[in-house]
């Protein structure tokens, strides 16, 4: 999972090779097929790996914590953007099945459900520091936090927009999106 | 370049062969190479020619109108979400373009200007609408629009977003900024 992410990354969706997976995992093609049946078994498992690698690096445990709501969403969407190879390879390959998801419909209810997930994660902690406002409110707060997320990034991972300026501009939509909800 | 934003579309930036878009064309690849130089040529050609017919159907020339200048920033931003053939072509192919931005380095200089223009134009519109409003305090709340519209329009492009219930996270978005300007 890992050499793919690795080489979805490198190459994007449609650049994935079952051959250069074989060799970036070290094993033979043969084997990757016994695994995951199909190229789409692959992306399937890429995309799972990468969720639950994005969780772990944006969770940050407490290292500088402990944290209030507030700033567990906070930091769990500024961790979305580091200058390290793990966090770079995993947003590209993230925006890339996304991408792919345009051209290719088998990897659609897997990235929906992907990103309801994490919708339901970010509207939950928007819940902690807002407890009053409506559930419907909290979605949509949720919707708009994750999708600024997903479109700096790209442009963040393109070269046209600076890390920092990024990360301003993420923790300011926190803000304005949290005072909305007080009213 | 019509023909190219169409294969763009279809095949995605790493599908774009020059023989596939001389047929799309009706022209010899002779020709092609004679105006564009090269493939890097083409794709420049194609941002340019995209953000062009973007600027004609986000503008709606007081078709509807006259407008001030909230209706018209409204109208410029969730006229991006039309399902018409012509509109998903174009949010397509500057998906495509921006992602293999990523990858390709040659069209990074290009794509930031058009995304500078774009910013600024928002800008100037939230200006309009809120006089007094310091000038960075509207170009980051434009950063914001036009990066949440290009987050949930491959959402929407790749089927996890409706397009009714994108336009009313961009229309509300839009609320939510020009709001936050008058503090």
């Amino acid at each position: 999972m890992e050499g793919a992410a690795r080489v979805i990354a490198r190459r994007g969706v449609r650049g994935l090779r079952m051959e250069e997976l074989a060799t970036e995992a070290g094993v033979s093609t043969a084997l990757i097929y016994y695994h995951f049946k199909d190229r789409a078994g692959v992306l399937r498992h890429t995309l799972e790996f990468i969720s639950d690698r994005a969780d772990r690096y944006t969770s940050d445990d407490g290292a500088a914590g402990p944290y209030d709501a507030r700033q567990e969403l906070e930091q769990s969407l500024l961790l979305e953007f580091q200058n390290l190879p793990e966090v770079r390879e995993n947003s590209t390959a993230w925006g890339e099945l996304r991408a792919s998801a345009i051209f290719e419909h088998e990897l659609r209810g897997d990235l929906a459900r992907a990103t309801l997930t994490w919708i339901h994660d970010v509207a939950d902690l928007l819940g902690r520091i807002r407890p009053s406002a409506p559930a419907p409110a909290l979605t949509a707060a949720a919707e708009r936090l994750t999708g600024l997320l997903e479109g700096l990034s790209t442009r963040w991972l393109s070269g046209a927009l600076p890390l920092e300026h990024a990360r301003e501009l993420v923790k300011e939509a926190v803000s304005i999106e949290v005072e909305r909800l007080d009213r």
